[in-house]
């Protein structure tokens, strides 16, 4: 399991549309066994079997034979935590699930998780501003999955989940954006009314109930039901581009008005993440945001989303701790954090990196 | 003249005594001609006439030969400033003399003030804590001149002085003292009532009235009249080992209790003076504070007081100017400043300098 973690998803990889302001998009699909009880009503017994069918399937489809399949009991908690950082699995798989486990194709895009609030919640992740693309991988295995499996199914209501959220199409569309220009204007208030109005919901980094930290901002659709598949991704693509393009002006404003302070912004961040020997994870989520928009403004070339990915996610408690190979306390983890950092910051060839 | 902020004066060269913690040590001494009217009170006629008579002294001594001679008039208002801010003149003569002038020795240790307040200020300045070596050099270029010179002198009294704080010895000593661990645990305050209660007068880096900034305070003697100077020397140096005492047992007292919290604020220091863009006179101070507390700590191996003290003057409105040939707005010189700390810091060759 530890080579995950060293392991770039394909999100962190960087590329795809508007990657300037789209960190990532996300589909997952909520699907449920017809005649099983959802995992949280279920006995043990229940649960296993569940499993079982789906494994059973699994194994004999020649397209996901190439997945890795996890049990979650043979993943350590901070295992677990990590997969979560990468935003591979749901915090509630790694947190709370009986009979537990996930498929993930050696890309890290796709990931089909198992006894999770439903049955099965198959993910894409892609990098950037592809939300289409990421319904349609996610469609593919959802359909080849559907071609052995029974799933619960209502006429009038669509598919049946074991929260009412999601009930109808199962599906929830994320993207992950990084809106500096927005957020330092106080453009961000007036924005995140608008999004709410038309049924949108905005969360921080860590999801559902976090605060917006590092200027990274997640919008999902809210409604699954009543709207078809294409018309909730469409309808979540199109608003996207608006925020993109709210951004872009900001951002031109900003660099009109203001480029040596931005400029000195990005360049501090870069310092202080090179020299800095304590760092909280906090600062470091805010020092990156800083590094990504003097890289996305053209400012500074040493660095590209590829590490930048990588520096966000490495950043965080269970893959610190993972890299180190050992438990950290919060305190510990301020020191270890620094030194992680560096190492990717070094990585790049120092002739190249150090100074433009 | 426009090599002169090139040079390292010799205070600036570091070394010295206790250079952990004193930056410089500075005597000057103030004599005046018999039968001359006190620069203050004199006619242009007369100043140009001590003026004349020192100068056709000075000639003929063998030891000041090699000394340059400036007049005043023939030099910039930036270079006049510049050679206050590298602590070589003072800002009196730089800003409001009559026939002023100085002669200066190669090292910069030695410069001859004329037709300042005084008619004659001689000042020696060397690095780390040496006042008696300061008053010996002084001292000696006195005695060379009073061979020569009728100076005012008053049995009851000593030597007469344009302003009556300097009257008797003529002796002004001071040092410049770093002082970190005191002002962050907030000891400073202590001992700035205790060396006020034993006459000596705490300034802040640039002089009279001025602040403490990037924890530099300078110490001088406040009583000129009813000591002799070996008394007035031995007492300051005396006073200045227990404060040099005392800041070592807060600095070791620091590096015992938080000495990850001080290695990071020394390492983010140094990431920032050799990455930041902009960067106030201010900032930059106490960023070149916190460098040297580093180095001195043994937490940073990669500068020395050499290069420390280049930067503190360097990085000074004047000298900025100067070095950038044009004159700068304020807004203009926190854009040069990072430019030229970079020079100075990338200058230490890379493999040596850039990470322990």
């Amino acid at each position: 399991m530890k080579q995950l973690q060293f392991k770039l998803s394909r999100w962190m990889q960087g590329g795809g549309p508007d990657s300037d302001i789209i960190i990532s998009s996300r589909v997952r699909i909520a699907r449920n066994l017809k005649e099983h009880s959802f995992p949280c009503l279920a006995s043990d017994q229940e649960t296993e079997a569940a499993m079982s069918k789906i494994g059973a399937v699994v194994s004999e489809m020649a397209e996901l034979k190439s997945f890795k399949y996890w049990s979650m009991d043979a993943l350590s908690e901070l295992e677990k935590k990590a997969l979560v950082e990468k935003h591979l699995i749901s915090p509630m798989l790694a947190s709370n699930s009986k009979h537990g486990a996930f498929y993930l194709r050696a890309d890290e895009a796709i990931s089909i998780m198992v006894n999770e609030e439903d049955h099965l919640r198959i993910q894409a992740i892609l990098p950037g501003l592809q939300l289409s693309e990421a319904w349609a991988e996610a469609s593919h295995f959802d359909d080849l999955l559907e071609q052995k499996l029974d799933y619960a199914f209502d006429d009038h209501y669509g598919y049946l989940t074991a929260c009412p959220t999601n009930i109808g199409t199962g599906l929830r569309a994320s993207v992950m954006l990084h809106l500096p220009a927005m957020i330092m204007s106080g453009q961000i208030n007036r924005l995140l009314g608008a999004l709410s109005q038309v049924g949108l919901a905005v969360r921080g980094l860590y999801g559902e109930g976090t605060e917006i930290i590092g200027n990274l901002v997640q919008v999902s659709n809210q409604v699954t039901l009543g709207q078809s598949e294409d018309e909730i991704i469409n309808n979540l693509q199109g608003i996207i581009r608006q925020v993109v393009e709210q951004e872009q002006s900001a951002r031109q404003t900003m660099l009109d008005k203001q480029r040596a302070n931005i400029a000195d912004k990005s360049w501090r961040a870069l310092g202080l993440l090179k020299y800095a020997q304590v760092i909280s994870s906090q600062e470091a989520i805010q020092l990156i945001s800083d590094l990504r928009l003097g890289y996305d403004l053209g400012l500074i070339k040493s660095v590209d989303h590829r590490l930048l990915n990588e520096l966000l996610v490495l950043i965080r408690p269970a893959c610190l701790q993972l890299l180190a190979g050992r438990e950290l306390n919060e305190n510990e983890r301020d020191l270890e954090r620094p030194v992680r950092i560096k190492e990717v910051l070094n990585r790049q060839g120092n002739t190249n990196f150090i100074e433009d």
